[in-house]
């Protein structure tokens, strides 16, 4: 991220400030039950989605909805984290590359901004398996701004 | 689809049969109460996703992982449709632009191949909401054929 | 394109106008000698990408780049024809899929506009050979508008 | 890249290994005038778009389809630096979000591998104008392995 210049490391929202943020006006992301936003600072998120059978497809691995929701949720925390409160922020387009199989596990989503305009945001996702060395998905996506 | 050219009418597989596979194969799908194909023929299928409660967002609107899904399950349908049982063919990339937000109804999505190679597929989805002529979203994705 | 109601097939500007304008503006996409747009109607445009040694790759392929410019010209057309002038409109992104190889032959781009909203515009190309039944390549891009 | 255990800081390929390859096999490319690989490690690669009149749009700004490029590019060497020779890499799809204008300057590619499979090669590039520390543009791509 290299919009933001002052006090790099402090978010506008911390990790709990965007959890609380999203379980109120997000309730369907079922955080703390299915998603748990675990830090943010400028221009970053990781997040963590709980693995459970509704995740599942045969083969014991993840669904691609699943990751979908994974990295918008990990890009939105992240703006949030950068930006502050910007509620009705839409996600405009994903584009997601499915690398490997992910194993039956905890995934995390490590979001960075590549931008933060006025109007748009633009950022990228790596998707890991809790514990797993090795990319599992990566996506990129835009953001529009209220 | 230009690949296919003899009984280019006639799906390797008609919606009955897919639909029949897909609650057998990929059980998580909920052929059935979540989605339905509705007609596969040569490079296209259309297929439904019943509107409920487990889709939405705040304001009424349906949720991007759904639609991600509704896009990956309707070219699933065109890929079998058209090459017959592929059970495992998959999702390699999706590239997904949100265009209107939807009301709350039952979604279509209407999918075409643009390619079908030995280890490619590539296909565009377009989804409306029930009774809405406009976009809601559209997506284009590529399948790796085993 | 459906935001668009009323004379639906007359475009704001026509195919002479988009290309008399491209070459004041955009000097360097050299309309006239290396693209020229064909036909623009509101939603829609055909571009043409003459052949010439510039376009080659080994093999006499035509070169990625090449087939971007072509994707983004048509697009650009659709809005111009759709919108008027608009000489600002940047584009912001592009997902293009190549499917086959093109043949030693002009490039024609078909471009239909998905969304044409306040701030973007949203469309999709399909390229062909002259003279050839079978997609060459599909992008779908965004522009921002000014 | 995670694919790829032993030796992990010897490329495949040097950087004078690669530009000597692209400039036998791909002319076109204009290796030494208009691109040149600085780095190659197992996958990674670093290369420099000189800047020059060829690629200018008006305002000075670098066009589209030159960024496409100078991203292809980079991807390629860092398939080569990474696996060696595989003349017949085929560019199947790129992904490219453009964030800000780049000044007049050369431009640097700098290229990752996502994964390195037997059938496909997926990877990102991050778009840099000389001297300036912002992205201009980053992109995903997948490539087809012979």
């Amino acid at each position: 991220m290299q919009d933001v210049s002052s006090n790099a490391s402090i978010p506008e929202m911390d990790a709990s400030e965007v959890n609380a943020f999203l379980a109120e006006v997000f309730p369907q992301i079922s955080i703390g039950s299915a998603f748990r936003v675990e830090e943010t600072s400028k221009g970053f998120a990781r997040v963590r989605m709980f693995f459970g059978d509704r995740l599942l497809r045969p083969g014991g691995t993840i669904s691609g909805p699943s990751m979908f929701a994974l990295a918008d949720v990990a890009l939105y925390a992240a703006v949030l984290g950068t930006a502050g409160r910007v509620a009705l922020a839409v996600t405009t387009s994903m584009n997601i590359n499915f690398l490997r199989k992910p194993g039956p596990a905890d995934m995390i989503g490590e979001a960075r901004l590549l931008k933060l305009g006025k109007r748009l945001a633009v950022g990228e996702v790596s998707l890991f398996s809790e514990g797993g060395p090795e990319l599992v998905a990566h996506a990129t996506a835009t953001y529009s701004l209220p």
